[in-house]
């Protein structure tokens, strides 16, 4: 069985050119000029002319029914990896949990038992490691040997539930360091910020708002810079910053990689357009839809401008969206007269490759580092490389073909994520995802569906590409 | 009853002048230009012709008796004290302790009660907070209030001993900001330090070089860090960081100076002389004599050459001992086969103002910048000023006559420390304490001591003179 | 003839003290505690009861008389010295000038017969050099050893007038270094500045607003850098520069000044309150009267915030005023339909120590820093301590006593310079200049002037305090 | 006629694949995945297998039969690129002059006609401009426009040959920014230089090591410096640093990036291995092999570590080899007892595909860097992209086949530069080039010519990728 993409512009990360690529099963087997197509033949052939053929989205950074506070984020595997296809992402990274006291490995078993036969794309995960100890050290070879488990995830904020000590993150980046591991933190200074939730809390400042008030740009800045300290200490361990924030906490990355240190960093759809006061600052207990950790971040400073400065010159490596939704009924509602409360997250899993393709049409990115952040790089960031992330031959079949003359409007009526509200309800994007290829399946299409529960498969990932 | 200082150099913090000083009982009551001299009259003269007269030193940073790992710091108040006045050192703030548990104001209490009667020289205290909880909280603002105590120092090393977390350390900077007193903190990631001695230890690596080894820079600037940060959260709480030994934080202290944020630094002569390989690698045990913490650091690096330059652009606003002296015998030896179990400390109260000294002869500060870094700041940044630090109208007469003429030789064998060695062995001074004035009283003349016990005062301090 | 400056409470900078100045002749002779004074007898006492004294301003940037396109500055040394000593300042430091082909002494001599008999306080003299070639080198030694003359300024800016190129900079900065002399550089890329005021000049842009466009931040920040550069490669030549008005120039300065070298800046009163917008972009063509070089700079930037930081952290160790006032009336009206060509200049020589006090008032620097950057930073930098700049036995009894509980209010009807307008009209300080005593004389005293043309001396100056 | 390249790995800039690529006449129609290429017939095929498969390298620096102080460089555009094929180099860019005085266009004539029939491998050309001036910047307008030429270099070097002032950078920037094209800066205070050399000759230092010593890195990182603020007030002008040697000035290139500005920077394999002591240093006259500006650097300052770093990092984005040979004989002896009359260049065409590559052997870049330092980059800098740079179809087939199993040893008896030296003698690659392919043509295998002059084509270029 053989497709054919004929007519489209392919978009990599050094450049576009005009160029067909030919599918044989669930591999990309060729790809061709299109003066020589003529020579080739295919079971089926798919019209790309006037689109862009990328390589399908690969978002990095995710969390599905992830429990957190008496409750679980609303998007099971079924309906998040749904609406991922249908934003054009066909490989998700999600986040398998071991808790304090828990062994790791049956953290790993309950990700496999959650999503076994639940997927729609292709899926991976990262291990958080909420109990660094000697056995967990252990696991981490294991899980880097057996499991194809390669990055692991660590919290320097919410003590007593995900938090680890700097004696920890010492320990599992020295064990990293020696096993090839990546070592993906949560950096926020946890310990500080709790001081400043309880004060507020004690002086009546409840609204949502004071949720961003009390985690200030100081303590992502101070921690990020401390895991990078502490990555030195562990022989220049490679470290990854997730949800980075704060033009600050850029700084401290941007500095470090001018050193040559193997750090890297992600940000997220929602600091780049969404802010403290007009989204986490809405009259009454809106604001809640958007409480999420790293939070949104002032408008009267610099931040969106400066992440997007580091998409362009790489200190941002990549854009993930930290997925992980909530409805306001019953959810987020948790939080009403008390911030704190709230569940942290939001859901945006559907509308990274466009939001991310409006910063080209903004001129705040290049066509190429588009495709770059959203897939070439998750890729080679976390082991899925040349599998995942790139248009060549041998590759699996993942592809978009996206219209840049499409428009997509965002809203909680249209979208497939099981949420009540979206985030982005109302914006409208200048470009809009057509067809979705996943492993040479068609699986969106027209904005029809045509995939199914189970068909995604877990990848056991490899080294990072980046490691030297 | 009057003493007239006569033909000397009085060196100040913007420069020399030829001028008499005269004394009226405890205080300065004029400062003469020669001409003008012969129209007064004093009961008795001091000829300083070619020699400076300067402020008396203050030694802003000092633990006599200071209990540690279940033996103490050897020299007494008695014997510290009598050997500062030896190295014209007038003043000493000390450290008084709160450990865990306890209530502050009995802290303060014991240090009381141990000073009491037994000091040579003006003393203050500074409040080392072990517990900060709400009662100790409380306590600042008494102490601050009633007390004469506005420097609280916390520890970022030592956990289970003197270690804070950084919501206590932000909480007691938040007090302090109110209240006006200034946090020193002892910048070292302690919870990192303590997995590195560990590892160490089971290595097999427990000769006193891995002391300094286990400690590295990369953690000494990363606390440095992450105070200011802290300080920065709780609004510009003035911050001191106490013996800073590493260029790198160093570099993080410059960096908050040239924001404008009201952060200082003290070194201490060891981190401007003394070297990881050369002493703390000295054969055999013989490396304990110098395990101190901060530890001495890699001569193959340009910490001094880094430090001397602090010192001049003021980025390093003064030089203190933290004398914490230990002898070999029963004491240093607790940690033979087991450097962590050495008693942490070096003694140097009476060689400070000689030390500092050495470095105007070798090009490496201004004579105004070591009569600064020695008394004058101290006294401006502690509280102490105008009754301290300075020679002019109205202060306590505490004056060193040094000559630039004489020599000192350091050793064992001629300090008047209780110490069994000397870190300073041989070394040869340019420069002569001569006489040394406390509150208008000759204590020292000609190598002879004056003094006696007793005759030293507490000292209640005020806010620093750097608030704004 | 014996003077007592009584009651006041003396401003130093390291703090203040209750202390009574006793005056013989010219000269400060004592410094004495108030409870000593009484065994003193004196001809004359001035009660100086509530009020600070201080030692006479230095202002060690002006430009009295100066030739300019055609015309010369308003004030002469007699109207410009006059008006000084009115605002509190004792000692001017006036530039002599030597142009391209004219022999250096020749343009100090020049401005000895300028000054001769004219001069209502003290004064000395700086050196511009406007063509640096063999003979020029020569006489800065000459200079430096018979004439009291150790500072040279240069120009990066007005090609074919007072510009240097690099490599004349380079050899006037080694011949400084070798013969311990300060060099002054007004750092502004001329050379790309004239390209955009000749483009806007062909574009119709002729607004005096144009001037501050014309040579933005980023062309200061370059001259600093590269002046800081030639400084570099002449062995570390101390290097002071001029009217630093831009927060990006002030970064270079402060990134030397962390790299321990010796250079300095001053910054003048018109950056700390003026701004492009507001003043230089007044209607018509009456912003004018603040065409100064480098320019006012945009009050949408944080130029003024950063400049008072620099003042407190000693990144600016001085304020001048760059006094070089030019009347609307026939000379600023030179440039009605052209920019370039309005008399570049401001007059503030009377205002300087006001404007700085009222930097204390609104808590941007403290009282000492008044001082310092007023009187005795000046004193220090070119050579004139402790003849001048401090309140100390042995010193010159220049001396202001200024009433904090004053007010003055700003404005041409008022003001003593040679001046048909004011650049800070209708601004009122909370401070007020009381008596004025210049070499044990007093000249101003409630308002009133009781000095005389011809009682200023020229000053030899020697070598820079921070030479090191 | 079809080629197909079987079995090899294909490496990009992302990464490795095994892949075949097919060939049609001149052109890459496809690259096929090795289960697929059964399907495909070929008129011949070359077997890769354990090979790498890379574009062909792009050389974005060569000065073929430069004119330079009376004599020419030794490589003709016949000899000089015959050189590069046989090093895996298939494309250059050399500068054509515009000297002061001259017709731009005259000067693109005259080396089209030295090219015309000469060139072994494809060429463009890069416009010198040594005297901006009105006419010079129309003439870049119609470059861009009809020539093919978009990158313009200037020089702050060179007083009297191409030297351009401050002015003239700043009008063609402006240009520049308006139409497109990319500034190249030889970035050295060439007036400050010129001072230190005249210095240095008058004190008899005339050995070549003192061409070094007269160019210091201070004043490479100052023009450095320079020029991006130049291209800050020219909006942003794109701006490309040459031959960057010094640590300094590529922690201003970093700055500026991380600012996100548009400024790039290549270094040359000289930079990367050889130093100012141990090769310009070299005994005698010898070390006139070395002489080229920017000189060799130290080896006691961290130079090449730091360059390595860079190219990881991407603020150096290209490897070129300034290629510019003398001979000993006769060109570079015309600097005996006189340094600054030295030739100013080094021989290295040949060789720069085989030492980067010794950087991924060594550890210091990734074999994907190699890759994008050598030619992907070179093609999207310079408009030569998809043409150039990239293994993918519709690109010219221009390939290298590496083998990383064999073994280069350099040196003047074996190379093909018309040099009579080789400025690497000795030195042993652990990599080979093997099978050069130009637009589909086999110039050189195992070791032998199968190309012809004339063969080579001019290359028009478009705008620069990185163009934003």
């Amino acid at each position: 069985m053989s497709l054919l993409v004929k007519g489209g512009t392919v978009v990599g990360p050094t450049g576009t050119r005009l160029a067909d690529v030919l599918v044989e099963g669930e591999k990309i087997v060729a790809v061709l000029d299109p003066s020589f197509t003529p020579t080739i033949t295919a079971n089926e052939v798919i019209d790309a002319s006037g689109k862009y053929v990328i390589p399908g989205g690969i978002d990095a950074h995710t969390h599905m029914e992830m429990p957190f506070g008496g409750t679980s984020a609303s998007d099971t595997f079924d309906t998040g990896t749904r609406a991922a296809a249908y934003g054009g992402t066909t490989t998700i990274i999600d986040f398998a949990i071991q808790r304090t006291g828990e062994v790791v490995q049956d953290g790993l078993a309950a990700w496999h038992a959650k999503t076994e036969g639940e997927c729609h794309i292709d899926y991976a995960f990262h291990m958080i490691l909420g109990g660094v100890d000697t056995d967990a050290l252990k696991a981490m070879d294991q899980l880097v040997t057996d499991e194809g488990i390669t990055s692991f995830k660590l919290f320097m904020a919410y003590p007593g539930v995900f938090y680890s000590d700097d004696g920890q993150i010492l320990r599992a980046m020295q064990t990293a360091r020696a096993n090839g591991a990546m070592i993906m933190m949560h950096a926020e200074n946890g310990i500080a910020i709790d001081v400043l939730v309880q004060q507020a809390i004690e002086r009546g400042e409840t609204d949502p708002i004071y949720h961003g008030i009390t985690r200030p740009a100081a303590l992502e800045a101070e921690a990020t810079n401390r895991a990078i300290a502490l990555a030195e200490v562990a022989q220049d361990c490679p470290l990854y910053i997730v949800h980075l924030s704060a033009s600050q906490a850029l700084a401290k990355v941007a500095e470090a990689r001018d050193l040559g240190r193997n750090v890297f960093a992600e940000t997220c759809p929602q600091y780049l357009y969404l802010t403290l006061e007009d989204q986490l600052g809405a009259p009454g207990f809106e604001g809640a839809k958007w409480v999420c950790s790293t939070p949104l971040r002032s408008k009267h400073e610099s931040h969106a401008k400066d992440l997007w400065k580091g998409l362009r010159s790489n200190d941002l490596a990549i854009v993930s969206t930290d997925h992980c939704p909530f409805c306001m009924k019953d959810q987020k509602e948790m939080g009403i007269g008390d911030f704190s409360k709230i569940p942290n997250g939001i859901g945006g899993v559907e509308h990274r490759v466009d939001l991310i393709f409006q910063g080209v049409v903004d001129g705040n990115i290049s066509l190429e580092r588009w495709v770059e952040t959203i897939a070439t790089t998750p890729a080679r960031m976390f082991g899925l490389y040349p599998q995942k992330g790139v248009v060549q031959p041998g590759s699996d079949a993942d592809l978009v073909i996206y219209d840049p003359n499409g428009t997509t409007r965002i809203g909680v009526e249209t979208h497939h994520m099981n949420m009540d509200y979206s985030a982005y309800e109302g914006v409208e994007i200048q470009g809009r995802v057509g067809t979705v290829i996943s492993r040479g399946e068609v699986i969106v299409a027209d904005g029809n569906y045509h995939g199914r529960k189970g068909r995604g498969k877990f990848l056991k990932r490899g080294l990072s590409s980046y490691l030297m």
